[in-house]
């Protein structure tokens, strides 16, 4: 049956990856992987489907999931992120596992109505088991080896605390609409409208002070003394020296110049606790790598386990990458003696050598020619 | 926000892959990928959505897809098979591509309403742009190499062809519901059902006597004699001739002993026109490999070409297989100053060693344990 003009279509959002493509992505994916595994994460698979129960159980809430309804009734979603799921796993199967566990992962992950690729292939790690600032250091500098590794020198981190901005905001008593707002403007780096809402309110003048300096607030350690200041609040406090640790362990790393403090970055996933981190490299608008400490989200599985982790936009990566080497058979076979061609092209295989039979084809002028077009290297006559 | 039950499981037919299991697929999946390069099959990857008028252009079959509106309101599917998405691929940005054009693939694939996994890894080929015999040899024994290369060994595939099966039929006049019931009953194997019908209905003698043998026909190139006898029929006597050279080019391949002929089999996917196969593993109930020729597939995308290929179940084999090594680090590296256990451990990853680094542990003993029960086999103190 003939397909409508929608049938030829690829869905919006969504893309195919030829030869050149696909070779680009599962190169980067191999030595991410295997950088992985010599930081010791084993990698783990989850369904591309899920409940929606499990990866959304505020049901109100607006996300942006392909979502629908199984024939039971369920709603299932497909795969937006993995660290979801992983909880959902360890909760489960690998529950009482020794810990810290390492896990890793490279998926396909879904976007619905994002403008950039709404289907993307994620790669990342989860470190589930412990509350270290060490922790957190340690899968801060995997990503920055990441990054290095594919060869990228261009890039550079954001390291924030999500108990930094909630402690300013407790402290100056700053809740309710006026929170959500400044939290809005500040994750879209809106400083303007920033600027714009905090001269409109009425906090007193030194709240207003630091509020507009929270998205301001970016750079080495040293600012973070001036944060001290702010507020006696604990949980800032805490915040402070927790991120202040995280910070010099990159350093053993050595990974730190690539990473500044940054109090105003927030992350999109609301399972963020702690620590947070997001990468940027140059030329692309929204950060490639996104982490941070998730502290409650294994509580919300029944079984309480502090964790950090992040994942990776290879797909993005791989987008903007040029393949090494052409995906290409090195050697073209032919000839008129079928049974003799198939004999040759099977021997070269056995020796490791990527070869490509003519079907139909006997004349050498022909399968010169094809071989060239192909870009074939060599072509190889049986007689 | 805690999880109901149902948040706290997996969808039905989903799994997770734990680091064992992980191994596995991973390790069948990248030598069988390498056996498709090496037979010049190059690896591309098409969305895990598509619009439904892409893969089910006929609304009103009853399919077991997941399926589910976009918000413009158009129905998407998530990826059943890849050979119909392959084909809107080739027939859009491959258009024009130097033919024959061999690509390949690994991918996630879903069944709704399936009794064995809804979601498995699928590993295939296609070869398009080729009518020849020689074409469906070379990818009926890629596929039977693929099992050989798995290590297996207990396995048998079955040759047929749509040809000889609609051949008869026309010539015997046989349409509408007796041809329909009879091929859902050659489809499950259904002997008893096919004597009932066969019986009780009213087509002469000779016509019964063939619909009775058809089912039984399992074999070598010796029973094709017969088949000839059956029909004068042009369709049938090209398919018979062009089942014959196949099965004789396997020999070249040296494969043919792998393969029976069969006149019984019948695919699930109706765009077969041509030789077809399927290849059966010890001790699995269903077809581990499909395939087959579907001439007219790509017509239907507006570039008529002759198609031949194969998809395996890679997930079911996976799934009955151990790993040949067991992920896990080697070293477990361990000490009182941070720093240093950072940089040694920093170092071995250099030099290529999966390391793990202790965390918040600097007993010898705790460490020593730790190690044990994590399946590391070598712990390093820093002092």
């Amino acid at each position: 049956m003939n397909r409508s003009s929608l049938g030829l279509r690829i869905p919006q959002g969504m893309r195919d990856l030829l030869p050149e493509e696909m070779a680009v992505q599962d190169q980067l994916e191999g030595e991410i992987v295997s950088l992985f595994k010599l930081w010791a994460y084993q990698k783990v698979a989850t369904p591309a489907l899920e409940y929606g129960a499990c990866l959304q159980p505020d049901e109100e809430k607006d996300d942006h999931f392909y979502k629908f309804f199984d024939r039971q009734g369920q709603v299932l979603v497909v795969r937006p992120e993995l660290t979801t799921p992983i909880a959902r796993m360890v909760s489960s199967r690998l529950k009482g596992s020794e810990l810290p566990l390492r896990l890793c992962y490279s998926a396909d992950v879904f976007r619905a109505e994002s403008n950039q690729n709404r289907e993307f292939r994620q790669a990342g790690v989860e470190l589930i088991g412990s509350d270290a600032p060490l922790a957190d250091a340690e899968v801060i500098a995997l990503a920055i080896e990441s990054l290095r590794k594919l060869g990228l020198k261009d890039f550079q981190f954001n390291l924030g605390h999500m108990g930094i901005f909630s402690g300013i905001m407790d402290e100056l008593k700053i809740d309710g609409q006026f929170r959500l707002k400044y939290q809005e403007l500040l994750a879209h780096k809106d400083l303007v409208g920033i600027e714009g809402i905090v001269e409109r309110s009425e906090f007193s003048d030194s709240a207003k002070k630091i509020l507009s300096k929270i998205p301001h607030f970016h750079g080495q350690a040293e600012m973070l003394e001036e944060v001290l200041e702010w507020s006696q609040s604990p949980l800032l406090q805490e915040a402070v020296a927790s991120l202040r640790k995280v910070y010099e362990y990159l350093k053993d790393f050595n990974v730190q110049e690539y990473v500044a403090l940054d109090l105003g970055i927030l992350r999109g996933f609301s399972y963020y606790t702690g620590v947070i981190f997001e990468g940027y490299v140059r030329d692309i608008g929204y950060p490639i790598v996104e982490g941070g400490r998730y502290d409650a989200l294994y509580g919300e599985f029944g079984y309480a386990l502090p964790a950090t982790g992040f994942a990776m936009n290879l797909g993005a990566l791989a987008e903007r990458m040029s393949p090494k080497t052409k995906p290409c058979p090195e050697v073209l076979v032919y000839g008129e003696d079928v049974s003799q061609v198939i004999q040759t092209v099977q021997k070269l295989r056995q020796q490791g050598v990527q070869a490509e039979m003519s079907i139909g084809n006997s004349s050498p002028l022909e399968a010169e020619k094809l071989a060239k077009r192909k870009g074939i290297g060599q072509v190889k006559k049986v007689l």
